[in-house]
């Protein structure tokens, strides 16, 4: 196994399920802390602020600080503000959104906006979504933060950020630049703020169709780990393989 | 031009453009009722109760009772009872749909629903999304009162009932049967309502992705009067043309 620098880690599958740990995963995040090796958790939920997911791994036992943690609307804010740095945005989304915006030093606006952002937001109302929808017919340049179309909860599957931004582009005809993970973006953003190359890095998750991808799409090794969404069985149909398959991160063998 | 014996009529683009009478119109259905013709006014608007189309309508002086007015979400009830008469529904809609609902005596329940229907609802939230999403989830069919993606308004297009119901169709990919205007299922449901055979029965309209496809996907023949969204340029490059084309309903010649 390569010599990585750096590492990208997905977090629910990855590190825990839920409110489960996985132990394996935390005494893999242990070992890269302990070897001063940089890595970063990649997460496409955009409901939360670094702060609150930092917090959630700390009490897990995970070596984690703020600072380890980048959410899709931190990426999103960051590639709103490298396209345009005084855009003014009219987000849709919940406070992960908007405090993100807010930490890049983003305008929120209701009317005349650069851009309209949108995310999971669980608090969504016709009026919200009559204003995205308004501004992107008005001309403005339409962000998502990430696709997913479902959200696993207790309750069942919910519906997640990528049906609710259909409201808007169905309704507009415009598509959105999606973010997340298995965008490419998500990933570049990322690999910005870890400081390492493309070749030095590995991305790290269970999910074939969103961690594994945007390691594809970037152009970074990958590494699928069978602690959550896709099986074995799953891969067998793929045509681009993870760079590496194992059961549980207890298997990745660090270069001495 | 033929000897019809029963018209189906739409409302918004044909009688009235908003709050503005359409005169010829209003003249066209008078003498309709001073024949004693049967009518029927058919909307895509799911919202409302017929009693309120049929106000706003006498109003503007055009000879209307509520039995005259048929809108999507009666047609939506009534496609429902046709399918089963005990048919517990998940309603995810206005006060329009609720009641119609309530008139063909359907149960109206949040979980362990067998139909789950939805029209337009500007007072959506993200737990109504949810019940839906469950219930489809869980195998409840899903019904759509119409598909329309934009709502013309005095402050512009907003989001219609098509993209909001997109939200349960890209979170569950489960594609609904759609009963408003293009669909058949709408013309078929007026003409029992309306007592005509199709042989006798034209559809009327401005609009040829609604009003006109309607007729053509139900096998009537149909009118486009050019007053509202059509215009003649658009049918220039449409296949199947209506059986009628006039720039007003002042146009039109009764057989004697």
């Amino acid at each position: 196994m390569k010599n990585y620098k750096g590492f990208l880690i997905d977090l629910d599958g990855t590190v825990y399920k839920g409110t489960e740990k996985i132990t394996e995963a935390i005494d893999f995040v242990k070992e890269l802390h302990r070897k001063g090796l940089p890595y970063l958790f990649l997460t496409n939920n955009s409901t939360k602020h670094p702060s609150d997911v930092a917090k959630k791994l700390t009490d897990m036992g995970v070596p984690c600080e703020t600072e380890h943690v980048f959410t899709t609307s931190m990426a999103t804010a960051s590639y709103i503000k490298e396209q345009q740095a005084d855009a003014k945005v009219c987000a849709i989304g919940e406070e992960g959104l908007h405090m993100a915006l807010n930490d890049c030093g983003l305008e929120q606006v209701d009317e005349r906006a650069d851009y309209v952002v949108m995310g999971l937001d669980r608090e969504i109302t016709y009026d919200k979504l009559a204003k995205g929808a308004l501004n992107i017919r008005a001309g403005a340049k339409f962000v998502a933060t990430n696709g997913d179309v479902a959200l696993p909860t207790e309750r069942g599957f919910l519906p997640g950020a990528g049906s609710l931004i259909s409201v808007l582009s169905v309704t507009t005809g415009v598509e959105p630049k999606f973010i997340g993970k298995p965008q490419s973006i998500m990933v570049e953003q990322a690999l910005e703020v870890l400081g390492t190359s493309k070749e030095d890095t590995l991305m790290i998750g269970d999910n074939y169709a969103t961690d594994i991808l945007a390691g594809i799409n970037a152009g970074i090794d990958s590494l699928l780990v069978h602690t959550g969404v896709t099986t074995p069985e799953d891969l067998k149909t793929i045509e681009k393989q993870p760079t590496y398959t194992i059961s549980s991160l207890s298997e990745w063998i660090f270069a001495e």
